[in-house]
């Protein structure tokens, strides 16, 4: 009796985080069923999603009934369980340890700074109709630039990628919240020309996993642009 | 002839990060050099430990040249490097990825939240002269109490330690936090007895090695309640 894949994955691949693990199941070839979860209409808060889980935040990876949700835990136990290529989230101690320090670093520098200025450009002036708050976006984008810097010099520092000189998860989780601002036709990357290279290889490396993870970012893109 | 150890950790122990570090090392008996970083003398900002780490940041760990930040990272480290009692950190899959989703979350949630309620009660009143803003410190009070009710229902929901059966160094992470503003005289946990039977089986998990990473805290508490 044939039978699918027993790994299922929510997502929605408008979450910077979700396109992360969208990235790493592409590419490696991890056979999958991909449920879609679209925050925009509410689908987390549904009873059926809040039972799987309680805290109502996708991604969530559901694996013959063991249940991982936060996108960075997903990632590795991906990369661990799935027997994808080593450089994704290598066994070395040494050079696993500069993932693990890159993603715990992640989760109060990258990925607060650019959603925030995602949040402001594109989904409050979208969800209340009001204008951009330009105060509060002024700021944003200076703590934004002083996370990039330190992403320049500290973690790209003569290397090719965050953790070395081949791609890991970090690059997808990082990269990934850095497309975000996109959404609202802002390149933050646009005065950091090290970062751009950067994503460059990453692009390359991925191929076209990143267009498929990023084509909904890019229809809101265009919408924005649209609008205005 | 004789070396030392080639470890050696650069730690405050005021610090929350740097005291899970410290319990750890303690407990698993890894032989290193303890490096004390006062930041409240700006230690961090000299030269020299700028140079070790441009983020100013503590704990660092040095292994044999290889320098390595964030506690999380480190923890993980000492754990896959130091051949220590495999439950702090389980080499089994899905046991590691509850670490790792623990930790994931520790950095956007009990982190932040519980630090915050430090930095109003006692560090800004002690660095500025001024008097505790308590509009802001009701808000942080009711932020960390919606992280402590998720720790309870959902990471202590049916097992004696936050990622299963056993102590792990998310644990460590998490007591460390909610101890801080016990300096301030305060113990967030006072109205979550859940979580204070989980403070206690950590605390006899790991024995001596709490109270004496705990020492220095203790002694702010006492500073401060002999100010009031």
């Amino acid at each position: 009796m044939a039978t699918g894949p027993e790994l299922e994955v929510y997502v929605d691949l408008l979450s910077q985080p979700c396109r992360a693990v969208h990235i790493l199941l592409d590419c490696a070839n991890i056979p999958h069923n991909l449920r879609t979860v679209a925050l925009r209409r509410g689908e987390n808060r549904t009873q059926e999603f809040a039972r799987l889980n309680p805290m109502q935040k996708v991604p969530v990876l559901v694996d013959s009934g063991f249940v991982l949700t936060e996108s960075d835990a997903i990632l590795k136990y991906l990369a661990t369980r799935h027997d994808v290529p080593d450089h994704w989230y290598p066994r070395q101690p040494q050079k696993r340890a500069r993932v693990d320090e890159y993603t715990a670093w992640h989760h109060s520098n990258t990925r607060p700074h650019a959603a925030k200025v995602f949040i402001l450009e594109v989904l409050i002036p979208a969800q209340t109709g009001s204008q951009v708050d330009e105060q509060r976006l002024i700021r944003a984008l200076s703590q934004l630039n002083e996370t990039l810097d330190k992403l320049e010099s500290m973690f790209l520092r003569r290397r090719s990628f965050l953790c070395g000189d081949d791609i890991t998860v970090a690059d997808l989780l990082a990269v990934c919240e850095l497309m975000q601002p996109l959404g609202g036709g802002r390149d933050v990357l646009q005065d950091h020309p090290q970062l751009q290279r950067w994503r460059s290889r990453v692009q390359t490396a991925v191929g076209e996993a990143f267009d498929r993870a990023h084509a909904i970012l890019c229809a809101v893109r265009e919408r924005h642009k649209a609008k205005l």
